[in-house]
């Protein structure tokens, strides 16, 4: 996943479909420096920065939630190779007007969070001839190798800590729950549910200072969505609530964009490192 | 453990370790109606309710964090047997002031959390000849057995994600995370952390209304402490943010006081259900 795809694999074409943030505009960045030639982009209102529009050969900007009109345009974009980058506000898979197809795709689901209704949406896609590739194939300069990445390494607390919110988060994120935790002295603060890493960083922090967070893929993530991603406006959100050290999972988060983030943690003398997963099951306490 | 105490097992007195809330009276009287003769009370200033004091054959304050007192009030009680009841307020365990006693004791701890704390409380106190007991020894008509206790039962929606919920909540626990989660449509919207259930409660009801709680204990809970309770104000709470149904885990779960509960529940319309827990044996107690 860390290797760029080698050219002959590169397709001549690509639809990027685009969720909010810089992630949609490093994902062409990195398809062309692997040698896309054309770059469409699928964007919501919205959601979508501006700037992954420009970046792209052409774009379609369409209202989120109809699902006619995300057929048609994706057709129209004439790529057989998409992929789907940046996130879409959880809550506005609750507060979007949808039509009528999107409506009877999501009163089909079992579960209905954000996992069930993108592997949806890919299957979707893929049964009208479009293949839906891991957006990571261009992104490997921002999936991190296990090891310290910031100039300051986690003391012997901070480690034990990021250790055990590393397992707590894979635990939970085996659950289907969220990805991120916040520990504190072997305790566990505060658990990612459907609100987000962000705000879990801030209830994690607002019950103690010093404490440090974990982010994690569950075993078995489809890396083509939903892929764990963390910026420079969490390392920001850490300095303000007083979180000191950050441990993302190594080879499976996207880190955007890397230098930048790891300039923010040097400049909050925050530790950020990329822990290797462990197949071990929770410590006995 | 839903029998009462044989009265032949009954001690002749019984130490009451109190924290806050009607649990430790609720104890109290239990204790009294399985035979216990006489009750000492060991309370916290600024945590035990005087009531609780008052139901007491003598009661000592002490404040909390004082080890070395409290060593000295159990022996001084002269009871054998003692139980706890009543929780102190986590946050307590971070802002009392300790003595050194205390501070030694909670330095050798791996991990700190409520559990880990009271099971070496534990300890001590048997290491000083005292033998604790479960408190739901004495509070069987407050722990429901599996069925509906409210006039309304769950509805369809709410049934599936009360039995979703109380897998995921045991799921949550058994990771020593927290006893609650909130669900709406298959979604996890809250998992507690150290914040407690009242605060993930509230999380999940901003999230969405009509979602429903599980609360539950891990497997090979220490029935001696840190039991689950839910009470009338949990009721309250939940009709304030929307939560619709509640499924406490049969057999574990103290319901205090349950007849107070049920109105409650029913005054709100909420749907109050005992679930049982598939796949493990009951607790030895």
């Amino acid at each position: 996943m860390n290797a760029p795809l080698p050219l002959a694999a590169a397709p001549e074409s690509l639809l990027v479909i685009a969720g909010w943030g810089v992630f949609p505009r490093l994902v062409l960045e990195g398809a062309r420096a692997n040698g896309v030639k054309r770059i469409s982009v699928l964007a919501f209102k919205g959601s979508t920065d501006r700037a992954t529009c420009r970046a792209a050969d052409d774009c379609r900007r369409i209202p989120f939630g109809d699902l006619a009109l995300l057929r048609e345009s994706i057709r129209a974009s004439g790529c057989a190779r998409a992929v789907l980058a940046g996130q879409i506000n959880p809550l506005a898979l609750f507060r979007a007007r949808m039509d009528r197809g999107m409506l009877e795709e999501i009163a089909a689901l079992k579960l209905r969070n954000a996992h069930t209704l993108f592997r949806r949406l890919v299957e979707d896609i893929e049964s009208r001839g479009v293949e839906v590739l891991p957006s990571s194939l261009f992104m490997g300069r921002h999936i991190p190798a296990p090891g310290t990445l910031s100039a300051r390494a986690p003391d012997a607390r901070e480690a034990a800590d990021l250790a055990y919110a590393h397992t707590i988060a894979m635990g939970v994120c085996n659950l289907d729950i969220g990805q991120s935790v916040v520990v504190k002295d072997g305790v566990v603060l505060a658990v990612e549910g459907f609100d987000g890493t962000n705000a879990t960083l801030r209830r994690g922090g607002r019950l103690a200072r010093g404490a440090v967070a974990a982010k994690v893929a569950k075993e078995g993530h489809d890396m083509r969505f939903d892929i764990p991603v963390v910026g420079t406006k969490t390392i920001a959100l850490m300095r303000r609530v007083g979180i000191t050290a950050l441990g993302v999972q190594a080879r499976r988060t996207l880190v955007l964009d890397l230098p930048a983030v790891v300039q923010a943690a040097d400049r909050a003398g925050i530790a950020l490192v990329a822990i290797d997963t462990p197949l071990q099951p929770a410590p006995a306490l």
